[in-house]
């Protein structure tokens, strides 16, 4: 296979904003972790090589290791079409990856205010203050900002779906999963934003991923966490 | 002047990273907050156009307007030699930026680590467990792994400067600013970081920069503020 995909084997995660990507792209990969001895060659290959990552995910293809989701999905989108060509376009969806990513970092912060070293339990009452300004503030802003760039076309940057769309598709469906009552108020405010989420949905090769078990569940372990009592 | 720089005119901030590099490349620029009636004119073009931005900062070129930090980079890496032209060499540079950017976010929410809408002295409990988590765990981790890339290059891809020297050199100036004795603690054990920073600063058009009334002083309004309290 042309692609080894190396991510924590059990979570959706950063890695799943590169799974989407290969699989609208139609590419198979490898995703390491997961397969015999995954992790350990995951660890070994974190160090490795001339262009080290700080943390997975990282992606190997033709003798190159990128790290960073962001650029991860820079690459692909190149080579695969997920991206415009011409510079004020390939800029303008890493610019929409990049704030996409923003909103991640957030929703990952609320159960993990303190410090991502420490357990959801040790910082308890600092995420329910946290959780408290992201659903009544952070969600809605970052929502009507994607919202207004949608507007009444199908993808954000227009007809054809890019990198960008497959990430915010993911993100609400990660935010309507650890935060279904406000991401579903959220929504109703934006009903453009849910109609993409279900346009990407609908992608014949989206909709065989979702459906198959290379589509881990959502769980506790990931970003996209449910605790219920963060979901103000 | 071929350049206009939209971000907010009291801080460093993330805009000094953009700043950083325009300098570097000896390109003119107009920082357009800091003119009069700046900040209108900012919040104004916020919105404006058909690739408006979640936040500053944001750049004006030849037609286009690009947001996000790293992205804005990646252009005037492109346009100005701050990055390799080459697909691998292009995405290393950017893999680095956005790793810096990581830490950059994570130095920002030791003083908000409940909400950025919030201020500093209604959530300095969680500042406190937050920052000592930050300057025990993560400001080693990510200088680890720095020090790592770099070895004993001159910078980070080797003989050339790139941007993400530039805001690596950034990145520890602010760290060094809000948590001098952590930091000094950090680039002790990494004497190579330290080099790298003074050999930035020391780079003509840098330091020319940095001893001119365009660069701003550290404060605490901006991403690096000194709370001796959470220098722990």
């Amino acid at each position: 296979m042309a692609y080894q995909l190396f991510y924590w084997p059990s979570i959706q995660g950063r890695g799943e904003y590169v799974r989407l990507a290969l699989e609208e792209a139609g590419e198979d990969y490898e995703d390491v972790a997961r397969g015999p001895g995954g992790v350990d060659a995951l660890m070994a290959a974190l160090k490795e090589g001339s262009t080290p990552s700080f943390a997975p995910p990282f992606l190997r293809v033709d003798g190159m290791t990128v790290g960073q989701t962001a650029a991860i999905l820079m690459l692909i989108g190149e080579r695969h079409g997920l991206a415009p060509q011409d510079t004020a376009g390939r800029l303008w969806t890493h610019q929409l990856q990049l704030t996409i990513a923003d909103l991640v970092n957030e929703a990952h912060d609320t159960h993990h205010p303190v410090g991502s070293g420490l357990y959801y339990e040790d910082q308890q009452e600092e995420a329910r203050r946290r959780s408290s300004d992201f659903t009544a503030a952070r969600i809605p802003k970052f929502f009507a900002y994607f919202g207004h760039v949608l507007g009444d076309q199908d993808y954000l940057l227009g007809s054809d779906v890019t990198y960008a769309d497959l990430s915010l598709f993911q993100t609400i469906e990660g935010l309507a999963y650890a935060f279904p009552k406000a991401t579903a108020r959220a929504l109703a405010q934006h009903p453009n934003l849910d109609a993409l989420r279900r346009r990407v949905a609908a992608r014949p090769r989206i909709a065989a991923y979702l459906s198959s078990p290379r589509r881990i569940p959502f769980n506790e372990e990931g970003i996209f966490r449910r605790y219920p009592e963060l979901d103000t």
